[in-house]
């Protein structure tokens, strides 16, 4: 997407063509810096600080991490070095492993010689497909809005609500949440989002308004605790929100507060929609609030602050007094119930049995 | 209620009979200090301010603020200054008019001779009635806690959520939500209160967590976010939050965010109770969402944030990217439909019409 007028992807081979270039997101929204990937333990130290996040984009910044390795010293166990450094710098990503296995599978079974260019080409192919991903869930969530702005006679524009950052930076271009958002917004329809500041870590607050905001998308920035009150008052036509796992029966494991946003959905009749790569379902589970295990992560995101003194330093600030406890839930489970469809590459499906089957076929069949 | 072992109000009449001594709540969590106001406009300026917050704590304010102009001028012009001074310190605050019209009935016809001493009894009496109000608000609330202890056989602690703060610093003493829960806890029935930070102005993570961890209470500080989840995995016994406002009818208009916590405790079948005096029912509108306007504040309390650097200075930091709106509304409306019930002074209602008719006729009776 556009950062102020300029096109940009997340993760790009260099004009070099030996470096790879990456946004340091760590130090957004309040700086925008690109930096360069000259070797594996750059990549490996870029994942592990979050210079990148997100699983599609981690998968990718594997992909090149390999390449960049290659290109220093192409052998099996070279390979394997870089394999297990890169999946150790961030071994929950589920993108990681998977990306890992699919360079292995390319690339062992040719000599050594032939390795580095084939890397960086593969490489190059795990972000495409994952901008073809994004692009096609775009499409789909893209006619949701365009239903909402008809159906309100395209009087105005339509609002919608997003939690977190599930936008271009958090894949390699599109995102997944926001897609739709950039596809309507693109083609003239316009739009106003409603984003959640996303308490703890902030990421609405920061990476989805500053990303909306450099793409020129209009936009509100909201507390957590704002979103039940504007969808009682009419000013929500639709919510989207990514998802870090779905389950075979379509519950929704996505950022903590997720599902409070479902409920005030559910109670105002706000459609509610998750758009997600169908990489992202683990058909192996039914019901995610018996199944998936959600992670706490350290108190300090909740009881410390970070952000930019008003002499423009990034300082952190503590928010609790000394003593008290802080527990932090790093997401939650949104039962299928509260959502309205799944917005996917193949099209939008509504998490009801006969649909989720279908889904899988679909999945299946382009494997 | 106690800080650190030793009894506190949030306002009293000081050792040398002649100043008013208050805890300084802009300085809370971070520094307890207690200020003295030795005149009228000490007062007006700790109420504009926010030294002192919370609608019956501002009504003992004003109480005191009128007479410490009295002890300085006892004459029929000093006494409407005062008021009117008073009266614009904090226009909006409920109990300020009503405590202001309190003090002109008793003072004005007497000698401006006899008035200073009949002043500061009256704002005396304004406090102590108010402790009563709450404590009786704390007893119905206690014999909740109670039922939940038992019902899970006394054999652990009854876990409580609340928003925002209305606890003892809000109030003279006791608090409303906290009451029954300081009254439990005094009485030995073992606690755990879940404390929302209560974005944007962090009142649970500042103050609410403050008093209780200074009173000895057990308490953990969470996301506004995390409510959800914790309800859907058992981790909550009950809900308890105060209120600004409540309808004849029982919608219940309080700090944002509310509203999301009561439709979580709803869908999993958790207790939601909203502490209150019956002084705060507005008895001329029945729907909420419909009748009670909604102020939106300064979108800075969303954009900046302040608490404590690592080298102890209170600093601002800016969350969002330049350029990207925040919105702030203040309040939210919780429809009756999600009230378990309205724990007052008189009792415990649930918001059903014939149940209302009684706690107004209960009301009335006692005026």
């Amino acid at each position: 997407m556009k950062v102020d007028g300029q096109p940009y992807r997340t993760i790009w081979l260099s004009a070099d063509g030996r470096s790879v270039s990456v946004i340091d997101q760590t130090l957004l929204p309040h700086v925008f810096k690109v930096v360069a990937w000259r070797t594996l333990e750059d990549v490996v130290a870029g994942i592990r600080n979050m210079v990148v996040r997100g699983a599609p984009l981690i998968g990718a910044s594997a992909g090149y991490g390999i390449a960049l390795a290659m290109s220093a010293d192409p052998s099996d166990k070279a390979f394997e070095y870089a394999y297990q450094a890169l999946f150790a710098s961030r071994p929950t990503a589920a993108n990681l492993r998977w990306a890992l296995d699919r360079m292995r599978s390319v690339l062992l079974p040719l000599a050594p010689s032939e390795r580095t260019s084939v890397a960086f080409a593969t490489a190059r192919n795990i972000a495409d497909e994952d901008v073809a991903n994004c692009s096609a869930i775009g499409e789909h969530g893209k006619a949701l809005i365009q239903q909402a702005w008809d159906s309100v006679q395209r009087s105005r524009p339509v609002n919608i609500l997003t939690h977190c950052n599930a936008g271009w930076l958090a894949t390699v271009d599109w995102g997944t949440a926001l897609a739709p958002i950039y596809k309507a917004f693109d083609t003239g329809i316009p739009v106003h989002v409603w984003v959640d500041e996303t308490r703890p870590r902030n990421q609405g607050a920061s990476l989805t308004a500053w990303e909306l905001g450099h793409h020129g998308v209009p936009h509100t920035v909201i507390v957590d605790n704002a979103g039940g009150h504007i969808m009682q008052n009419g000013k929500v036509d639709l919510c989207i929100v990514g998802s870090d796992r779905t389950t075979a029966g379509g519950d929704v494991c996505n950022k903590i507060g997720t599902y409070l946003k479902a409920l005030a959905a559910h109670d105002n009749q706000v459609p509610f929609y998750v758009a997600l790569p169908v990489s992202t379902i683990d058909w192996t589970i039914e019901d995610g609030v018996k199944s998936i295990p959600i992670e706490t992560r350290a108190p300090e995101e909740v009881t410390v602050i970070s952000g930019l003194t008003s002499d423009g330093k990034v300082e952190s600030v503590q928010l609790t007094p000394q003593g008290s406890a802080a527990l932090n839930y790093a997401f939650d489970v949104t039962p299928r119930r509260f959502v309205t469809g799944l917005v996917t590459e193949f099209g939008v499906f509504p998490p009801l049995p006969e649909e989720m089957t279908k889904l899988r076929e679909e999945a299946e069949k382009q494997r």
